[in-house]
């Protein structure tokens, strides 16, 4: 096969193998594609893949990713200053602000603790937190790690350290997802949303 | 969500959208994977994207995609030189090469006739094919378009075009889920195809 592969072919094919949920055949599919594409993705994608860490930083004060430090929401005084939301990854960020309905700001972890994978607290950015914490005195820190248990245990972990820091700290809701079928929940969730339940 | 977006990233997740088979979604998980991954993936893409059109060509003789012209396949004397593969696209080399089950050469006609979308026979390998035949006088042509609708149509066009040649023209045979892709057909059924290919 490698014979009657032009090495930048097979080249791309082996390095688009590698990004998660792209196969072999995938990766074929897109390589042949980006041959064939006339209106220049493949040097478009090249230019765009240099910028991506050319042109990003974290921001110093909440780790997102963004042009500059500190990023858009972080120097935006008009979101609330005193509420942080405490999140896995800059992706979870976007899902928040797609709601509309958070106008507090962001910290970004990172990842979740995992001892299995070595995901340590020392590899999240759990100390910058408490020095947020501690220098900024929020009056919320809403801990908004995924139900999963990596994010459970996470938020655990920061809410034993948050304790005894006099700062109010929550975590997003669990229950029935809105759009979701009773019949189909599985039972976890359905005794978190009767745990949870509300007085109409 | 473009204010909250570093630029960088927001136009790669734009770009990698338009790739087949990849939405919005999958393009930001794709993003956000690059911009993590520590081993300099991103940057090995840029590159590797940025040599695919610089770095290969289309053999002059059975325009498959390669390093130089002609190809290693057109270039092996070990190979029938009278017997002429004639498929839709690179990819499907590769398919058949992976049999092991052919020891001819190729002609790729890049794509298949499709009025419809204004693949009409100027815009295939069809005329460069028939000089091929005329000045070659090959033994045998094999049709291994595509069993779809498309594929029959340009078998049966090039079969009209060749039939006063006096080559013998072949086709796949049968077996080939009607209505599949040539491309991801398994080893042996196209094997058992290639080996029961019959007369038009």
């Amino acid at each position: 096969m490698s014979q009657t592969l032009a090495r930048p072919v097979s080249n791309l094919i082996e390095l688009l193998s590698r990004l998660p949920g792209i196969g072999p055949k995938t990766a074929s599919r897109l390589t042949f594609y980006l041959l064939r594409e006339p209106n220049g993705l493949a040097e478009a994608l090249s230019t765009a893949l240099a910028a991506l860490s050319v042109g990003t930083v974290l921001c110093q004060r909440c780790f997102n990713i963004a042009e500059q430090s500190p990023c858009p929401i972080c120097a935006d005084l008009s979101r609330d200053q005193t509420l942080i939301c405490v999140v896995e990854e800059p992706m979870d960020v976007l899902a928040i602000e797609r709601t509309g309905a958070y106008r507090g700001i962001y910290h970004i972890l990172h990842g979740a603790l995992s001892p299995i994978d070595g995901v340590y607290p020392e590899k999240l950015r759990i100390a910058e937190l408490m020095e947020r914490v501690r220098v900024g005195e929020p009056r919320e820190v809403i801990l908004a790690t995924n139900p999963s248990l990596e994010g459970e245990n996470t938020a655990a972990y920061i809410y034993q350290q948050l304790q005894t820091s006099g700062v109010s700290i929550t975590r997003l809701a669990r229950g029935l997802p809105v759009g979701g079928d009773l019949e189909y929940t599985d039972e976890v969730t359905l005794s978190r949303a009767l745990e949870g339940r509300r007085s109409m």
